[in-house]
């Protein structure tokens, strides 16, 4: 298909009436590069920016390769800053320089500075596309510089006052400077109680302080608290979808990778799952020891190997389940280990009664379904179920307590290792008052 | 301490200058309610209402049990109705009557209409709080009327444009009115392509919505396409976290459950617990079977029996690796059903390394701690691992996908379900393989 044999001028209208989302949706699935390309020429050069922020990486690499150097230069000047930093991450260096030489001198050196701080860093997610004031002018004389600077401003709605230095002194709403009488000062309406990051706060501390003061756009500085760029919320997004992305592959002990299931190696997949399947499948040795030792009395009483999956399931789950509860309520009431009693408390207290209703259901089961199976077996593994419940629950919540008070994710505390502990334990819970109940023979089975 | 001793000046001048949220912390740690009372009656209202918003709810309701009618009244004109009906919805319904009466008529109808909404949908988390625009005024005047009715608004960055049945026809932002010349028709500069929700699509489409398209703002629209309210991005945060916490929740089997750690009771979450450990216990029995029906040959090979904890962890890892990262890749990638051929082969090709590996290591190290162990029970162990890990990978990778196309949430495919099945597996190829290798009694252990 040749675009160029359609109607041009009624292919505009529906474009310019088309959100970019959608346009970049429609681009990536039926337009061919060249098509692409065409479109890039006859459209406006703000709307082909906004276009081009949301076509997958490949082809973003694709265009810049079909455009001439005059051409990516207009587009940059129409994108924002943190959308040029975040697509040149992982651009081959050859084409991040053409791209660079391409850029105004302006463009260019506050590209660099974005692309030079730490990745996960404020510095590296924000954007300089915000709109700086002057506290000595009027309400008035801001709305026209407002005006006339706002084909680069990423968001109006906050504006941020600063001195010569660019050292941030407050920040003031659209709202108030449309409310206030022209000839008030912006210092006598600015609010000077502002939120900032410094440049190399992990992002993930810049998520939560979004979420704290439920902000819209946060100004980042740097060590002598002069602006340097700014966060807006939709790139929050992003990292919580990272975060949350993290925190399952550490529960599931899956080594943290960049990356996602589509555009990952099968080589980066392993590399980021062998380490955990190692350890793990090592230290489940420690279980293998247990059952070892205790091969005279599994031989002695076999039925007590058949109940072996159902009980360290078992403390497996609990524990689980204490751990995601702990998890979320540290991430959501700020949970810390001033609350060791009240989780110790709550778990136990959870214990008491879940381990009521599952010996209960236990001791039935096998009564009923079971005739093979003797009483005393029947108790024993009823009891031992009560007991690795509480202990499961008890340490499950306690491990993600523990890692987050030594700064560790407490998400890494709630997978494998967890079910590793727990099944080493419920073992040793089993085969303790298994020789207790039936080491002198008392029993038959 | 009694507040009145001080100087009020003074403190009414830090209170304005200071964050809503720091006020409300401090004033949650370190006030009584009637000093709480006090301040509320000697400061601005508008300030108060925002102080008000971010108090916890149980201090909320002792505020409102301490102010006059009239006073809830003036608070309420200065709250955001979605603020409102979120903490009207955890009141008593005598303190929900009260507040009702006090409002004023307009605020008391928007505020019974999003209650009236159900649970979790779009219409009982919009607020009303929005800018509405004719299309036939100008630039000015409708600069002029968001001026005059700013009070309310909850953001002014877009304002809506609706017919005189209140039919949304589209937007504009506060960035295209101040660029307009004074007498540009607002419908010239307005957005057709505007995106919207009905008001009973579930809130976690409305987080997908937001996500997409980068919105800052959502229009919710009834099903004549009539303007009811605005959701804005701040609130998908709390849409967002509730999400994570209920997807956490299902890979760990607990009922999704309102409500967090700290103000949950131990009834409740006993409650959301127990179904899943329940039903967890009962199926482990499966596992149990197998291991009674082949009671002949673990008695015959009793070293059988120390490593079944590591091949049903190692296969339950695996699986829950896979399942992690395909349930990631269907929130962050759009993996469906018609990528079922994709992950089958990228779980294939992961297998074969990480069997191999996994493979090696194993039989290196029983040969080399284990002396007591054949060199034939070795293999066996680590041919199962190579199986298992395979098998496992195959369907942590495919139950997902299925529960998505099911409609149903892959996390729930993810978690202790999964480890029961990889569970029964593992123990049935395990002891197929055993009688294979051992059954025949050519190799001695």
């Amino acid at each position: 298909m040749s675009l160029e044999e359609k109607n041009i001028f009624h292919l505009r209208d529906i474009i310019y009436d088309t959100n970019e989302v959608t346009l970049a949706n429609i681009f990536e699935e039926y337009f061919e590069i060249k098509d692409i390309l065409f479109m890039f020429k006859v459209i406006k050069k703000e709307k082909t920016a906004e276009i081009f922020a949301y076509l997958p990486q490949n082809m973003k690499q694709q265009v810049i390769n079909g455009l001439q150097d005059h051409e990516i230069k207009v587009m940059l000047d129409y994108m924002f800053t943190d959308d040029i930093s975040e697509f040149l991450e992982e651009l081959p260096a050859n084409i991040v320089k053409r791209v660079l030489n391409s850029a105004s001198n302006q463009r260019r050196s506050e590209i660099n500075m974005i692309l030079n701080f730490k990745e996960n860093s404020a510095g590296s997610v924000m954007s300089t596309d915000y709109v700086e004031l002057d506290p000595e002018i009027t309400a008035d004389e801001a709305l026209k510089m407002i005006k006339d600077k706002e084909r680069l401003a990423e968001t109006i709605s906050y504006c941020y006052i600063t001195n010569e230095q660019h050292i941030l002194l407050g920040f003031v709403s659209m709202k108030s400077i449309l409310l206030a009488s022209s000839n008030t000062m912006i210092s006598d309406i600015m609010e000077t109680d502002v939120i900032s990051v410094e440049c190399d706060e992990d992002q993930e501390e810049v998520a939560k302080i979004f979420t704290k003061y439920d902000l819209l756009v946060l100004p980042v500085v740097n060590d002598q608290h002069r602006l340097m760029g700014i966060i807006t919320i939709d790139d929050v997004y992003d990292i919580i979808q990272e975060e949350v992305t993290e925190d399952l592959q550490k529960m599931v002990g899956i080594t943290p990778i960049e990356g996602s299931y589509i555009n990952m190696s099968i080589v980066e997949m392993v590399k980021s799952r062998i380490t955990w399947l190692l350890i793990l499948m090592i230290s489940a040795t420690v279980s293998g020891f247990i059952l070892a030792k205790n091969t005279d009395l599994t031989l002695k009483f076999p039925s007590l190997v058949i109940f072996i999956p159902m009980l360290m399931d078992t403390a497996g789950n609990a524990g689980s389940q204490s751990s995601a509860m702990v998890v979320r309520g540290i991430a959501v009431d700020n949970l810390n280990i001033s609350d060791f009693k009240y989780v110790i408390r709550t778990e136990f207290l959870n214990s008491l009664i879940l381990g009521a209703i599952l010996f209960t259901v236990n001791i039935l089961r096998i009564l009923i379904f079971m005739p093979q199976i003797s009483i005393s077996i029947a108790i024993l593994i009823s009891a031992t179920i009560y007991i690795i419940i509480t202990i499961a629950n008890l340490i499950g919540g306690i491990l993600p307590l523990l890692a987050s008070t030594l700064k560790q994710d407490p998400a890494s505390m709630s997978g494998p290792i967890l079910t590793t502990v727990c099944d080493a334990i419920s073992l040793t819970v089993y085969f303790t008052l298994a020789s207790l109940f039936l080491g002198g023979g008392i029993y038959g089975i």
